[in-house]
């Protein structure tokens, strides 16, 4: 009995498929810094917290498919305090942000229709792509311009018949990259003048630095037919594991549209999203000090990894990745060698190869995404052992007489 | 701006899609006695409930992709119980059993390939088929034989190149059928002879009634490489929201490919994972008494409305619902009727039209689905409504002078 050629021919996440190998090396003995994933080790919201512990229901019931009319509320609020006017029939809670993109593409798009998206790009779209059997379209961004938007020329250049929408993800994972106001008109135009949707992942909004304003595809009252955020609960609040994510979006023929998918599985997790309305309540001051603090951790990270020989990156302008250049033959054979052969004082690093983060073959073999989700101490350790296992794998792998 | 062809063509879940009418109702003050959807009155678990209530992680953290290792753990504890053994590799933790259909018809199909499937069949299916191309071949069963199993023949007519297993439900949602070791039996030896799997929902495993013994499909284990069992947590601990299924196979080829769907979408559900933990620790009267519950809930209901004339229907045998053909001429029609034209003593009932119910166009137009989950009082108040209501319909909508 055969698998589907379909599932063959998925990728692995290249964020977990070489967990294998970490935990081996972890039952070693040896300690892993993962900045594979973007898993911070800052704590959850007390409010969430004690939501759970004071969960006062005693039947753990279906919920409302489109997700609990306090949590809708609650987000209206949110997105208010950004000068953003939604109501809560514009929001659709979805399992994750993951599932969010799956309705999405599932709505939108027929078989062999496309999708425009900025390459690097949050890798996962691919398995939610090849689900939906969408075909996405990449254009390149460089990191000789930080992954500034490409042109819009570019873009254009893509559009056919088949294409029913670009995707972003602002603040980007994995660049860091935070589409400015002017790249977002531009787009919007584009997309109106093809008559295509502009779908943007703002989960990681609160996450910009050096005092860089944010600017939401929400707040483009006008274009507002074509425009749909993706949202999460995960990373604002440092709950990946509640799985709660959101669609925000003025056009009602979208939601009525995925309100099929959200019927079919019936409803969100309950209990997760009685902390994510918790969560909102949380002040304002919780997400200035996480931002603070990544950003904080951006600088330590980034600052080390500029001394290592050879390796390139930039200052990324939000979110929490960065993609570093490595001089190494392969980042991913390096990735195995660091987990398999290596460790310095006890201690080895994971990140995730970037090849999975392009759709263009052959791009990205000697970059690796980094996240920086970690404490300062354990960031400097990760550079420390990447500058050592690179001189390792450089002479004793690579065979480079230095 | 046009939605997709396919999920315009997608069908509105026909256990949901009268929500409206439904929620109309109530806000005229009408008590709607919802016997369309499986949502049980009875309490979770205390254990499950504690355990949110101690939840005592401060970062709800990403967990593993295949689930929680402790939960695994303890669901191979619980299988063991029924005699069945399998250990935590051969259990993948799903967001649901929804999910868990999910994967496997991407795993084992590509587009427009096929799923043999009994009708009247679980309708959510439909969407899941849908999503991943796959075509459904009913075979279908018959209310004159309590929805027993069709002939092997019959499914054998339907096995053609594309066919890549038969799906089953048991105990079974509809029509209440539990399936015997020997209907399981002979197809196996069909799906031996024809190379394929037998995928079998055993969300209801627990509730069988009148005395009678549950055979699952894990328990055949000279098949185990083409046995593929769907499990919930929903309906056993009456924890629907939580939202935690899992895939269980001997067949590792399945889980890794599996594997690729469940790293994209990353984990399922944190919390509700440790409420399902706790779950399984419940002593086994728990369960015990949520059957025998429902067995008496079954015979109130089921009694009383075959005392409504011209309703026919026969005592199922296991899960919580049944099949019952109305004197009308629509069901649905019917149905919204009732939500929105009638009420007896403040009350009325929504049902779920069995048309959605059926691949086969055309069936199930005159017969509904009923699910028993709501205490005596309720089910004896919604009987009741049903039989004023047909009066008043027959008479005043239909026409007919009795």
């Amino acid at each position: 009995m055969q698998m589907s050629n379909r599932i063959s021919a998925f990728q692995c996440s290249p964020i977990r498929r070489l967990v294998p190998y970490a935990r081996e090396a972890a039952e070693k003995g040896i300690h892993v810094i993962h900045l594979n994933i973007g898993q911070p080790d800052i704590k959850t919201p007390k409010e969430a917290l004690e939501a759970i512990h004071n969960y006062g229901e005693d039947i753990i019931e279906y919920g409302r498919s489109e997700g609990e009319v306090e949590l809708r509320r609650g987000l209206v609020k949110y997105y208010k305090k950004y000068g953003i006017t939604v109501d809560e029939d514009d929001i659709m809670i979805t399992t994750g942000g993951s599932e969010a993109i799956q309705f999405i593409f599932m709505t939108l798009c027929d078989p062999y229709d496309e999708f425009i998206i900025p390459e690097p790009y949050y890798t996962n779209v691919a398995t939610f792509a090849n689900i939906a059997m969408v075909t996405l379209r990449p254009v390149t961004s460089s990191p000789d311009d930080n992954f500034a938007l490409p042109s819009i020329e570019e873009f254009e250049k893509r559009i056919n018949k088949k294409t029913m929408g670009i995707l972003l993800c602002s603040p980007n994972n994995p660049t860091g990259h935070v589409y400015t106001r002017g790249e977002l008109k531009a787009l919007l135009e584009l997309c109106k003048k093809h008559d295509i949707f502009l779908v943007v992942d703002e989960v990681y909004r609160e996450f910009c630095y050096d005092g860089k304003t944010f600017t939401s595809i929400l707040s483009f009252p006008e274009y507002s037919d074509r425009i749909i955020c993706i949202d999460s609960f995960s990373k604002r609040f440092s709950m990946c594991g509640a799985r709660v994510g959101a669609i925000v979006t003025h056009n009602r023929e979208v939601l009525d549209s995925a309100l099929k998918l959200a019927q079919a599985r019936l409803c969100p997790p309950a209990v997760e999203q009685v902390a994510a309305t918790a969560a909102l309540t949380a002040p304002d001051e919780y997400v200035e000090n996480v931002r603070a603090e990544y950003e904080h951790r951006r600088n330590v990270l980034i600052s080390s990894m500029q001394k290592i020989p050879g390796v390139r990156c930039s200052l990324p302008k939000g979110a929490f990745y960065f993609v570093a250049d490595l001089p190494v033959d392969d980042a991913e054979k390096f990735d195995i060698f660091m987990l398999r052969d290596f460790s310095y004082q006890g201690c080895t690093v994971m990140f995730a190869p970037a090849d999975g983060f392009y759709v263009t073959p052959g791009l990205g073999h000697t970059e690796a995404r980094f996240a920086y989700v970690l404490n300062e101490k354990e960031l400097l350790m990760a550079a420390k052992c990447l500058e050592e296992g690179l001189k390792v794998y450089r002479r004793d792998v690579m065979g480079i007489k230095e």
